[in-house]
């Protein structure tokens, strides 16, 4: 994307409990489905951006070609039931777009997706409980670009009890704690850096509790998509390269070089 | 600063080299001072923004009073002869405005200015030798924003070596490591958090060399002054607070508090 | 020391609320004060240490001489009221022996301290409450030595809560997060590094409840000494150091070459 | 394990270079093949230990069954040739076992190997090339155990050259950088916590140079497996768990309760 162009945008959502209609009442709290009112949640936040969603059922890739993926700057994911229908072609396609610059967005019960799992190495295990406990959320990175203009803490009436251990590798930034009226505590905000891909995991939100249309979670994730999008970088994700000695004398290297005019230094002045 | 207001840059130099004329050839490098030169490199990649300049000497607060600083979305700072008669009142009134959100970039021999040291907390000692030697300069984490658009390596024809170990905490992001003819590593290009405040460290630069007129140069420190820039964040350091129980129910934060709506959630429908 | 030698630890308590007597019951929970409540948890858990006691009121130097740091491997700190009254040149040589190597727990109300400021570079500001409420301590780096044996979470029936925004910058390590039954969370077990030294906050403690009796505390407080000491380490803060090219060609570093015989690699082979 | 009993170190290697004597003279460098050389200088360092090895071709399992990983304390990792001839059922099992609190010391070319990229969740990619430079390695976290008593630089007169980008995630801890003559960097030696397991990837090391005899590395390699053992920790990779509300109150955690007594607080003193 240049600077003329939109910010791309996709929410991907398994679609499952929609289509079971469980719980009962998410037809009355997600009319749309939960991409539909995260989507929502995003045109209102981000007005210039293309906002599109896609779902497991979509077609064979999921709504995720190659194609789809390289016009694609930030990718949203929830997933719950059905992690384990994501075919592994699509799951490797997604990773290699991350690496080569793709922002991802992981959402909630996605922290068992296959993507998440497969790109953070661990097993992403957690603690829960769902019994419709108050969920504060609480910053501790303010500095962050994630937690700007948000409430601290964010009131969350009624959710899922996510808590600690959450089995994830040492976060590079952690910008979110949440607390649960039981107890637990869940480090709910927190990015990660994969290849040339930025990542960040927010746990808020649920197929049960109508999350996505708090007006400070909307706020969050729309930070996060805007913090993820790296419109202006080159698709590749990082390859081997075998390199005669004293290269970089002569060339730049082939990130920079469709982009940058040569260096020109004014050291004769020395 | 809102968004219809213009980013506010202030370019620090002590000055002391350019008034002894040392070395000898300063004048012919950097006519207009080493300030000079970075302030006309930010001109020219920031062309929005209100870029100005102070020295040591610039009046009794060197160039730097509370309003000033008020008015400044990101400090620059170089100083190496002179860091001692920096006086004390204006360090703690910097460290104050970083605390609470304005963006630091020191650079080169800025290592051992005061502010460094106090927001630091480390000696921020290194090795060095002034040989002239080439500095490679590597980007290790390409998916940061200071990373845009920089040639992997940046090529410095002759700098000043500076070498491992370098007493700094450890960084919040390490972005670039430097390599010296003589074999000597540094790490040239690191971010840490304090407060509100983000600040950026970078090596490259010296009062012998013109490496302030160096293309890549200065589009890395145009890209750490608009990752640094906290334009809407209300300028106050972090402060202790005796919260009485469940404030949060019925009080948003200080911080958030005049620029939100409260929070009306859809809770009903359940 | 060597590995013949005892592990020295010494306890620093300002000891002001003992001799005032505030509160009332301090002297039933804690009748050899609160640093001899610690120094009594450390002689259980670490036997074949040498563990000893100074206040402010110790000597001139607050029972921290130059000779006693050259001397003490982890110096644990508590401080409260007092903390102005800790002379500058003290916190400046407890300052550069943790650059040098030694070790420094920091404990409760001491994130106020001159020493922890100086060294953290922030305000170390906090949100608090003193209602006795439940906190509990959750691990979240269960790898972590300091994390090691530590049920979780520990259970403490009443304490002051401490609650985020802490201001402190980004921990190496972020070991535990406590919940208080208010619902406010703070990062209560944080390590950093400054110079050699390693340095962890441990947040629970208080003068009103006999936390430092708690069996899980002690056991924390224990793991965190074994933690930080670095006996075999010469005791030096990082210097500035001018290298001749190829220096390291023909000479050991300073930090090593009295403990290291020249290295010989069969290269001869190939 | 238990303190009476001893480190238990697994060093594996892929063993293809050794069986097809690539390079002509390794048999030279390596006459117990590269692993062998591990080994020796591991039971030179660590003399209490139990030190092993196993190679691809050892059973049908490459010598890593389900027994012999549950025995072992850390695990050492050398490949090159036959990343893909290793089973991704050995590959799922180290994994579990890493997450599980057993120790991983990956060296040199075992960047590609299949349990570090998986471990790590990038492509772990790097620039390279084989003209026997000399490699120098600096220490840049003396603080950190894998340090201690190492001289700064490591001079290694020969060696393959890798250099960055080094497609990995943020390491937790950034302990060693390397240069090579050719100007190249790499963060040679870094640490990764995932699950309760310890990693440590180290880079010098190669089939051609007689690298793994040089006293520095073996130090270095030594200090590595002291640091990643955790011999006293429960095998068990973190799970997920459904908790009732308030099952703290009652239960110790499943980690600790098998070894901790009940805490007993003396609350009542107040």
């Amino acid at each position: 994307m240049n600077s003329t162009e939109k910010l791309s945008v996709l929410v991907w959502n398994e679609g499952v409990h929609e289509s079971l209609n469980e719980p009962e009442h998410i037809g009355r709290i997600y009319p749309q489905g939960i991409h539909g009112a995260i989507a929502d949640g995003l045109r209102e936040a981000i007005p210039g951006a293309d906002i599109s969603t896609a779902t497991l059922a979509s077609d064979e890739d999921h709504g995720l070609s190659e194609e789809t993926l390289a016009a694609t700057d930030v990718l949203l994911w929830w997933g719950h039931k059905a992690h384990a229908e994501v075919s592994d072609r699509v799951v490797e396609r997604v990773q290699r777009h991350v690496l080569g610059g793709m922002g991802l967005i992981v959402l909630h019960s996605g922290h068992f997706a296959k993507i998440f799992t497969r790109l953070l190495g661990t097993s992403c295990s957690l603690a829960w409980r769902n019994d419709g406990e108050r969920e504060l959320v609480w910053t501790v990175k303010p500095s962050h670009p994630i937690a700007d203009g948000v409430e601290n803490p964010i009131v969350i009436p009624q959710q899922e009890m996510y808590g600690e251990l959450f089995d994830i590798p040492d976060p590079d930034d952690l910008i979110f704690i949440s607390s649960f009226a039981g107890g637990e505590v869940f480090r709910s905000g927190v990015t990660f850096t994969r290849g040339k891909g930025r990542i960040f995991y927010f746990s808020p939100g649920d197929q049960e509790y109508p999350v996505y249309h708090h007006p400070q979670v909307r706020r969050v994730i729309a930070n996060g998509v805007s913090w993820a999008a790296q419109p202006e970088t080159r698709r590749v994700a990082p390859e081997v390269s075998n390199r005669p000695l004293g290269w970089f004398e002569t060339h730049a290297s082939p990130e920079t070089q469709d982009r940058h005019a040569p260096s020109i230094v004014p050291w004769e002045v020395l």
